[in-house]
């Protein structure tokens, strides 16, 4: 039972939010957009995995589940590599670079502190670019705002799977706008 | 020193990353300024206080000197309340609901679940509409990704006031988006 009085209790997670607050849905939704969607030399399934070890490690149901079946879907190693992610990135059977990434990320869930330089400097010494560092710690930040956004909320996370394999194809065939389906204002 | 190679390594804290990457700064300046100065039944001096007490909470310094600056300005209770509210919430000259809904943005520091029932109902009871509770969670989530971007990338922190004074007169006059200040990208 969410901590406010949604104007659609009918939508699980932020998309009640986003229903309730339409001002910052279109940022948030654009931001989402741009991050895991945009031109990128990470693929979409690699940010997704990225996104789904941060939102487990926050604890955020909704998000682990949403991101974990949009990794799962556009990832090869499928369901079977996420789980292994989330349960152990030292051990799971990634890249070297991704794995640095990965603690890239798991340092920024901690606090932006936590990123130290030997993190940064282990994850270009295995390829990863100034780009490809930016953007892991943007996503893993702004999933530090998602994941709170969603959580400290109390939002519903459904159990029925459908809903997330709905999510899936919603997200793969028009992209996070889409999968907003909101009525968004006017630009100012 | 930053971790990554900025374009421009004159600008301090965020500018330097919004410049580095054009394409998520457009969204992410969108929204600071929704959640900040969009219409709300909350000032701007009390979001930018939230932003302040988050920032401070995070142990991001740039957030925390841009945004207890702008808190300064546009509280009538200056530079001092906003340092009393960053030493101690609880004893802090602020009025209960904003007390508590201070409470409710510590909590979203530490976790999205550790927003509680408990920490909602206190704020309702105390005059927080539903409205007012989700932008203090949201505004509290957005800057634990924000405080998280500009530390997790070791940007730089001038301790030159005249910076955090210039600044301030941007916001003022202009907003988030000409803070910016960046060359964003045409919408796709």
């Amino acid at each position: 039972m969410p901590y406010i009085a949604l104007t659609n209790m009918q939508r699980p997670g932020i998309g009640g939010l986003l229903a309730f607050r339409p001002e910052p849905a279109r940022p948030l939704l654009e931001l989402a957009e741009v991050i895991l969607r945009g031109p990128n030399t990470l693929t979409t399934g690699e940010r997704e995995l990225i996104v789904t070890l941060v939102s487990s490690l926050n604890g955020c149901e909704w998000s682990r589940r949403v991101h974990g079946a949009f990794a799962s879907a556009q990832l090869s190693g499928g369901r079977s590599l996420v789980d292994q992610v989330c349960q152990d990135v030292d051990t799971a059977p990634v890249p070297e670079k991704l794995r640095a990434l990965l603690r890239l990320a798991a340092a920024v869930v901690r606090s932006g502190k936590a990123v130290t330089p030997d993190l940064v400097a282990a994850a270009r010494q295995l390829g990863a670019t100034d780009t490809e560092i930016h953007d892991t710690v943007l996503i893993a930040a702004a999933f530090c705002m998602f994941n709170r956004y969603v959580s400290g909320l109390g939002t519903v996370v459904p159990d029925d799977p459908a809903v997330y394999e709905r999510l899936t194809g919603t997200l793969l065939s028009g992209g996070y706008l889409a999968l907003g389906s909101v009525e968004l204002p006017e630009r100012g």
